[in-house]
């Protein structure tokens, strides 16, 4: 190897106060591990002797512990974009010491080349092998590297041998041009290879190797319970009465799914209806139900921009990669999230959310409107531009003092435009076609809890008139109700 | 011509109550003009004589009195989407007696195929010429006409000899097949031609013609005033000074510009600028403006879905079609608002907010929160997509007691990661790579009318914590004291 072997802390070293990085990796899947670790070290070094040290931090999506917490613990944390998950950033965040930015993932690679967000002088890549003449293989996330390698003056490499060097083959990496030259994205189904399965960078901009050894930080989720198992059986019975009403063709069509427990149960739920044929993924993110799915012959293919799987499945994977290399691609999050590639492939989208209302829009990201929890991620990419378009999410939370379906959400991350089908554990709400009252009538009846169905009956008939009969002095009473007393039951109208 | 002839009484006596029409027309441009008010005096005739007479009615977009208007005055509407702007209708809708479906303009022709909406039995087209063998040329708008023209069983054409049969060529037509066999769309440049100039049918669908002769009804936009001039200018300046910083290409990239006169003025000021080269225009309604730039080599070409023009710049094209024959396309809107091609060909994408927030999030719809005003049209296609998102609004309304921004907005119809800019006759808020308290100072200080900057300072200090600092209490209080006092200035925090 040609490339100078240093350590992580030399290699942080070479990164200064209000530098800007872009990170590999996309959710914890592929992150930098030991470069991040020792920046935030260095951070709180010069913080200690009284110097200014915060960097701007471009990733894929989530990461470990390893850059979102150290780094915000550190608080060397400028700003920040597209997505996060960690409570020590998000705390931060809150509190305005780091600012966030968040945003649609397919849109980053784009921004960034456009000029529009600042420009990454490095980039920091995990992967699982390099070669002499600068062909980076990266391990199991792709997310923005493609882009920040192209756009960074310096690239270190994390080279993790935990991953074998034989999963290279498993990335297309591609990088569409940009207007007003851009051509199609030529993905017309989700096994389609467009690409080069690993980076070309110059070599001379690698600036340094440091090796690793060390398994991905990914963490539990919680697992399903029946809830979340009414969920999926909603989803998956709703799906198979569409196709036999002719409304999905018979052959299915692909499937993105979001990440958690209920994307998992839901998942599950489907490859156990014996009236959905076995299914294509093409989304963001590979769970570990996705892994199970494809052993069981349920799913023929996933395209993702991440394996974002136990550790345990992961090692499944790495050891019978011939059969799951035929199986699996991942893309960078531009083309795994590509607005184009999910309208042309009709995607069936499903995803979580933290808030919905009787309209049918939702809030995917703000804690009663305030509290940032994690960031819309790639659910406006795909919702947008599905074929049929689902939002999944229990219907009250914390024992029933929280509704999850309120007069009006507190924050919109999906407008009633984006939202065609509402599934909690009591029913579907079926909105193609439907006017807002006539949504909200069918979601109370449909979806929402029986204890807070009288109450959102009785904001209905509130008495405002109008195409959507919103009532501005009650629209957030719900969430009025429960800052004042802890239980949106309290409602005060 | 092989087909009968029919007077518009014998079109409208083959449609029943029930029924599900599929009307051409774009705007009011191409739209059924006497076929829909026979069909309007039909409906009253068996009111009268006790009979249920509601029809389901599918447009391109808004249309004319002829058919919003005198349909609803009739009580004849069942349900409508996706979009209009016609006082009568828009009473009848926000009184809850038509149900309406709003709903992105792109997403109508896919939606009708896939059997999510009721399935349009009868469709009345506006042509220019017909052939024997079914081939149909329609007029000044295209709309949904493809897709309604496939579905229907019957077919009823108004052909009106007020467009002249050598408007031939100025369409092409392209319907995408459905997932999971969709291809891309092969638009790369505004002029692409990917289809022929005109809707092939089975003839035998052609149930008759019915002979007119009839102008559009193209209202007349507010005329542009200081205000509208101040907003233009700030747009143009604020895109020159991009081409200069290096993030709009020099070539300069397709626009796209919304409907009416804060439209025109900002097209104007593009015109005239100086830094601007003469530029491609990618956007569903070609209006006067964009002839006049186009007769004065500013615009070099546009593609759109209808020629919404004032009679005598339509009559100037009609006179002078070799010339814009060269320059002009008229597209379904499928194509004419392509989520892909918008994002492909990096669309700079100008609309209009009826309310913006000082988060950056957009109400394009909803009077106060509640009344439905016209309908989301293609703002959501384009703004989504663009390279670069802008949305346009006064400061103020009602002589200062309405502020156009507002700490949240009542109905959210373009969410904050779709606004990159927002321009008011005060400044421009570049909100590009902002958490939102940053783009809320920054929106407070460049765009906001002076008499509201205190009041909106103070909502930010209101000490609710977190990402985005929402009062629940308070978040709403401009509208209440609208509703209450009829001025936003009287808010109570």
């Amino acid at each position: 190897m040609i490339y100078k072997k240093l350590s992580a802390e030399e290699a942080a070293s070479f990164i200064k106060n209000d530098d800007v990085i872009g990170f590999c990796g996309f959710t914890p899947a592929g992150c930098s591990k030991v470069i991040s670790q020792a920046l935030a070290k260095k951070a709180e070094e010069e913080h200690a002797k009284g110097n200014p040290f915060k960097v701007g931090v471009f990733t894929g999506a989530s990461t470990g512990d390893m850059i979102d917490g150290v780094l915000a613990r550190a608080n060397a944390i400028k700003f920040r974009s597209p997505y996060q998950s960690n409570t020590d950033l998000r705390n931060a965040l809150n509190a305005h010491d780091a600012h966030y930015f968040d945003l649609h993932l397919s849109e980053l690679p784009q921004y960034l080349r456009y000029g529009f967000l600042p420009k990454p002088r490095i980039a920091i890549l995990e992967a699982s092998s390099v070669t002499d003449d600068g062909k980076i293989y990266l391990t199991s996330g792709v997310g923005i590297s493609p882009t920040i390698a192209r756009l960074a003056d310096i690239i270190f490499i994390e080279l993790n041998r935990y991953h074998p060097e034989a999963l290279a083959g498993i990335h297309d990496i591609y990088e569409p041009a940009d207007p007003p030259v851009r051509k199609e994205i030529p993905v017309y189904s989700p096994s389609d290879r467009i690409g080069v399965p690993y980076i070309q960078v110059d070599p001379k901009k690698i600036a340094g190797v440091v090796e690793t050894n060390l398994p991905n930080e990914v963490g539990k989720f919680t697992p399903a319970d029946e809830i979340t198992n009414r969920i999926g059986a909603n989803v998956a019975n709703f799906l198979s009465s569409e196709i036999k009403a002719g409304r999905i063709p018979a052959s299915f069509l692909p499937v993105q799914s979001g990440v958690g427990n209920i994307a998992n149960a839901v998942l599950g739920a489907m490859g156990s209806n014996k009236d959905i044929p076995a299914f294509q993924v093409y989304t963001e993110v590979i769970q570990d139900a996705v892994i199970d799915l494809m052993k069981a012959g349920r799913v023929t293919f996933a395209s993702g921009c991440a394996l974002t799987l136990s550790t345990p499945a992961l090692e499944d994977v790495h050891n019978n990669l011939d059969f799951f290399k035929q199986k699996i691609l991942l893309r960078p999050q531009e083309i795994s999230n590509s607005p184009e590639v999910a309208r042309r492939l009709g995607l069936i989208s499903i995803n979580t959310a933290l808030e919905a209302d009787i309209f049918g829009n939702i809030n995917s990201t703000h804690v009663v409107g305030t509290k940032m929890m994690n960031g819309i991620g790639g659910s406006g990419d795909f919702c947008r531009n599905a074929y049929l378009s689902i939002f999944t999410t229990p219907s009250v939370a914390k024992g029933g003092k929280i509704s999850a379906i309120v007069p009006m959400v507190s924050h919109v991350d999906h407008s009633e435009h984006s939202v065609k089908i509402l599934v909690t554990e009591h029913g579907v709400a079926d909105l193609r076609g439907l006017s807002p009252v006539q949504r909200a009538e069918l979601i109370i009846e449909n979806c929402v809890s029986p204890e807070y169905k009288g109450i959102l009956n009785r904001y209905l008939k509130l008495g405002q008139k109008g195409h959507t009969p919103q009532n501005m002095e009650a629209a957030l009473s719900f969430h009025v109700a429960f800052n004042q007393t802890g239980d949106m039951r309290n409602v005060n109208f």
